[in-house]
Formats: C-alpha cells, sequence, structure tokens
C-alpha cells in the first residue's frame, strides 16, 4: 500500500492527474490516494498558495503527484522542491513512436540541479530602476547532482545506453561559479569509469536540438536545466509529452513539465501522457520497476495506435485515453 | 570610404573573415581596412587577449568586423562590446532555400541586451566553496534596448512583416529583476502601435523549436539571448549560417556566431556564410542597404545552387565559395 499525495493544482491539471491515477488504479497496485490543495484557487480562497497542510500531506505521502499551478506556480512549486530537498529534476527527453517529432531515436535524461542557482531566492532593487538577483553556486550541491547524474549514468548503462554524462555551464562567462560548477563535474567523475563531456549552455542549447541522439545523461544547473529541457521538449511532440521528477534522498515529487494551460482547460482535450509518464517515473521511484515498465508499453501502444488526444491525432478526450492505457494493463 | 577595422582572431576567424572581405571588395565600394589583433594568439604573445592598439583601431572605425576567438574569446569580445557600448546584440534567424533547416519560412530577429545581466562580471567564492553570480537588470538598459526592438520591428512592419515584438523573461522566478524587465518592456510597447508579448524564457526555447515562423522581433536579457539564439540558429542550419551585430548609439561590431572551430581550422572547409551574413548586416548598418541586398542575394543563389563548402552539401573551399558570391555581384 503506497501513500500517494495528489495535488492536482489548476487548470488543466484536474483532467491529467485524474487521468493518471486512473491509470495508477488499473495497475492492480493499492494506492492511499491523499488529496491535498495547492494554487491558485486555494490561494484565491484562503490568500495561501501552498497550505501547510498541503506540505504535511506531502511529507507524509511516498510520493507526490502534481498537476499544475496557474500564477502561483513559482510559489508553490519551487517552494515545494526546496521544503522537500528534492535536489534533482528529472526530466527525460524521449521521441515516442506515432509521435510528431522533430528528430527520432532521442531517449536521454536531463537532470537539472532542483536547489540553488538563480533559484535562491535572492533579489533586490539596489536603487530606483538598478536591481539584482544573486545566482548561487556551491561545491556541495553540485557534487550531490553530479553524483546523482553518475549514478544514472551507471544504471543506463548497464541497460544497454551509452552512459555518457553532458556537463552543459557557461563556466567562460561566469567564470568563478560554473568555474566551480565544472571543476566539480570532473572532479566527480573521477569516481566513475564513465564517458564525461561538457558544452558551453548555448552550444547545448544547438546540440539538442542537431543531434540530440548523442546524449545520455545531461546534467545541468538550475535555470539552464529549465530552459534546455523545455527546448528537448519540443523536439520530441511538446510539453504534452514532457514528465518530470524532483527527487531527493527522501521524498520524490512527480509532474507534468507543463503548466495549468487555462486556454484549453475543463475541455477534456488535455493530453494526459506528460503526467501519465510522470506516474510511470514515480512508479520506478516506488520501485515498481515492472509495473512502470508494463504502463510505459501500454502508453506506448495508445500513442502508436493514436487513441489520443486530437493534440496528437486522435479523437479521444483525456480520460478516455487514460481508459485506452488502463484497457491494456 | 568606410574604414572597417578587422578583426581576424584565432581559428576559422582566419578563413572566414578572408571569405567576407573578398565579398565586400567586389561589391564595388571603397573600403580602407584596418587590421587589428585579438584572441588566444596575440594572448600567447603579449599577454593580451585584446591590445589597447586594437580597441583605438575599433573606435577609430566605421565600423568592426570579427572573425572569432579560442579560449579568450569571453575575455575579448564581451570586453569589446561594453567598450564600445554596442548595447544591443541583434542576431538574424532565417531559413535560407537550399540549406536543411529543420522547418520553413523562419525569418526573425533576436534582440539581445548586450550590457547586462549575468554578464555584468560580478562574481566572488564568498565562503570556502560558495559562489556567487549576481544578475543585474536597470530600467535604462531594459529601457535602451527595447526602445532598440521596437524601432526595427516599426521598420520590419513597413517592408511588410508582422512587426510584433515578443518579449521573453523569467519573471515568475525573478520576480524583481525580470518583473522590472517585464514591466519596462510594456511600458516601452505604449510608445508604438505593434503588436507585443511576452513570454517565459522556458516556453520560448520551446517555441522557437515548435512556432518559430510566429516570430518576428524576439528581445530578451543578455544569457537569455545568447541561450535562445544557439537554439534559433540550430533550427535554420547550424552555427555556420547564423551572424550577429553588436550595435550602439555610435559602433557597431560584426561577427559570426559561430567560434574559432580549432578543430576544422586551416582545412578551408569552413562554411563563411555567418561571416558574410555579418558583412552584410555591416553594409545595413552603413547604410548600404541596396549593395547589403545585392550580397544577400547573390549568396542565397549560390546557397540554393550548392556552390558552397562540404557541410552544406557542396564541394568549394571557404575561399571558393566567397568567390562564387563574388562573381554574383
Ligand atoms: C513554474 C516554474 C516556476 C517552473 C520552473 O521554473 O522550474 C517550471 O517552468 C518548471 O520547469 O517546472
Ligand atoms: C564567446 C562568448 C563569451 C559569447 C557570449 O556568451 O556572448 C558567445 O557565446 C556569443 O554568443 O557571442
Amino acid at each position: 500500500m503506497y501513500k500517494i499525495c495528489v495535488i492536482e493544482g489548476d487548470g488543466i491539471g484536474k483532467e491529467v492527474i485524474p487521468a493518471a491515477i486512473t491509470v495508477l488504479k488499473a495497475t492492480g497496485l493499492e494506492f492511499d490516494f491523499n488529496y491535498a490543495e495547492a494554487g491558485d484557487e486555494v490561494f484565491e480562497k484562503t490568500g495561501v498558495a501552498l497550505p501547510e497542510k498541503t506540505i504535511e500531506a506531502a511529507k507524509n505521502a511516498d510520493a507526490v503527484l502534481f498537476g499544475a499551478a496557474g500564477e502561483t506556480a513559482a510559489d508553490v512549486i519551487v517552494k515545494l522542491r526546496k521544503i522537500l530537498d528534492t535536489y534533482a529534476n528529472v526530466r527525460p527527453v524521449k521521441s515516442y513512436n506515432g509521435i510528431n517529432c522533430l528528430k527520432t531515436g532521442i531517449d536521454y535524461v536531463i537532470v537539472r540541479e532542483n536547489t540553488e542557482g538563480l533559484y535562491a531566492g535572492i533579489e533586490a532593487e539596489i536603487a530606483d530602476g538598478i536591481t539584482t538577483a544573486t545566482r548561487v553556486i556551491t561545491r556541495s550541491a553540485s557534487e550531490k547532482i553530479f553524483k546523482f547524474a553518475f549514478e544514472m549514468a551507471k544504471n543506463r548503462k548497464e541497460e544497454g545506453k551509452s552512459g555518457k554524462v553532458t556537463c552543459a555551464h557557461k563556466a567562460n562567462v561566469l567564470k568563478i561559479t560554473d568555474g566551480l560548477f565544472k571543476r566539480t563535474f570532473y572532479d566527480v567523475s573521477k569516481g566513475y569509469n564513465l564517458p564525461a563531456e561538457d558544452f558551453y549552455v548555448d552550444a547545448m542549447n544547438m546540440y539538442i536540438i542537431s543531434r540530440p541522439e548523442t546524449f545520455d545523461v545531461v546534467v545541468t544547473s538550475n535555470l539552464f536545466g529549465d530552459i534546455l529541457s523545455d527546448g528537448a521538449a519540443g523536439m520530441v511532440g511538446g510539453l504534452g509529452m514532457a514528465p518530470s521528477g524532483n527527487v531527493g534522498d527522501k521524498y520524490g515529487l512527480f509532474e507534468p513539465i507543463h503548466g495549468s494551460a487555462p486556454d484549453i482547460a475543463g475541455k477534456q482535450i488535455a493530453n494526459p501522457t506528460a503526467t501519465i509518464l510522470a506516474a510511470v517515473m514515480m512508479l520506478r521511484f516506488l520501485n515498481e520497476n515492472k509495473i512502470a515498465e508494463m504502463v510505459e508499453k501500454a502508453l506506448e501502444e495508445v500513442l502508436e495506435l493514436k487513441l489520443t488526444t486530437p493534440d496528437l491525432g486522435g479523437t479521444l478526450s483525456t480520460s478516455q485515453m487514460a481508459e485506452e492505457v488502463s484497457k491494456r494493463l
């Protein structure tokens, strides 16, 4: 019996999360779903976007499944990541058959540092019209994220992948902060017998377009990971296809990369793939690897058969697509 | 007679710049080319990557044509941009016929703020293993770059383009710095009767892949522009196709986006397109619009006929490709 804290949040969160829950229920595993609130709606009701009760529920669960928040997204999700000390944001990039990808044969993971960088929250207006934000890079957080990336690469190598780790940074301009980041990367790499390389983040942003098939694990700082991963998602069918996991030593929070998409909310046309894939990541986090595999296979079949929402070329609703996946479990 | 300061720099800079010079000479305009040094080579000789003499030469010219620098690139180019107060970095993104682009119908410009942001050069190791970089956003620099972007959009609208200006920022996380940036954008927009929109930089990095044809002028801060423009170049054939202009109220410095590419240097296989297009931008800066148009047309023909370097599918050398362009002037 797994205790899952479920946060639907706003907009299409209320559609894609129920779709993922449908699929989870069909796996035969036993779940205790504990629903909690966060986002614009609860903010409007109570003045708080991330209630204490939700934080407690998240801490008391084996894993958290998160939908999307609207205007309050940064306050909700950045805060939750910090509170749960989920220092790694894991973003798989995979081209699935049946999906209109700009390239095929893409299968890598972006590992984004999730606690510092420009998300440190240190900003000020130091004089009228003059503002600053402080980007923080520490050796300890860098070590942690690089170890995480190399461990992941080691596992991937065992599965027959290249196990190469690519670090993206801007050490030519950010000589001190990204100098430390890059040095720490190669220091950590010494503990592993795996290929390691590094690129400037600007070049990397071209390579995710021009040769995404050459990457296995890409590791980078917080905001660079945010930017690169949206581009990477664009190559494999868009945000509707892109899940993510926020993982720490204790907690795991899984969410689609997309937001609340108010323009299409309430219409049952939102693509649930990203959230179902986030649930797959959650199953792996819970060590239910076989079940995770089974769900991903079922989803792949549904994608190939175009039993999907309209954005992917199908004619089904969000919940109908989830039913199709469930049927195949 | 235009006085042009020519800085070949390192690596393929020594091949692509001569190619562009060949083309410029064939225009029939009169130029006084004044060669100056910068980059790794002069650094090795003298211990200085950007000699005073070069700075003086740049300041005394009507425009600067810059190739590439190697390891010292940041010290050379970031410094030159500041010294010349070229506050706008203009990066056209255009899909040319005959080029293997991921999408067609792309024709927009990224305008990158060129003086502040994370390029302010304020970094420190504040304790062992704890480093910071300060991102600076000011109202005055933001106003300047937005006015520049809207003026450019106004001109583009007169040429029949949409004239839409899109601002990319991360105001949901960087509430103070990018809050100011975004507010200033809409303040400046009020002075123009042009469409204006804004996106988060992560979403923008997906849109340059998923719907690049919907943009006309994209304006953003320094490092975001650096990252976005390399991705944008990846969509239209890579860095070999991507020119840029650093423009201020007084000076203009024009360069390919690519670097010195030591791996292919000295082989006469470097694609001169980006540098020839940088020369075209320089001609426009000098108000030689007709000649600029003529050169771009000639280059387009050469690209369509595949009279190009091998990376573009042709069999010519760097200088032969330049000859083909020159022949058509
Ligand atoms: C909503 C926003 C704060 C968030 C981020 O910047 O991390 C989002 O873009 C993401 O990638 O999860
Ligand atoms: C070489 C480097 C300092 C430079 C930059 O970051 O601006 C380059 O990437 C560019 O885009 O011109």
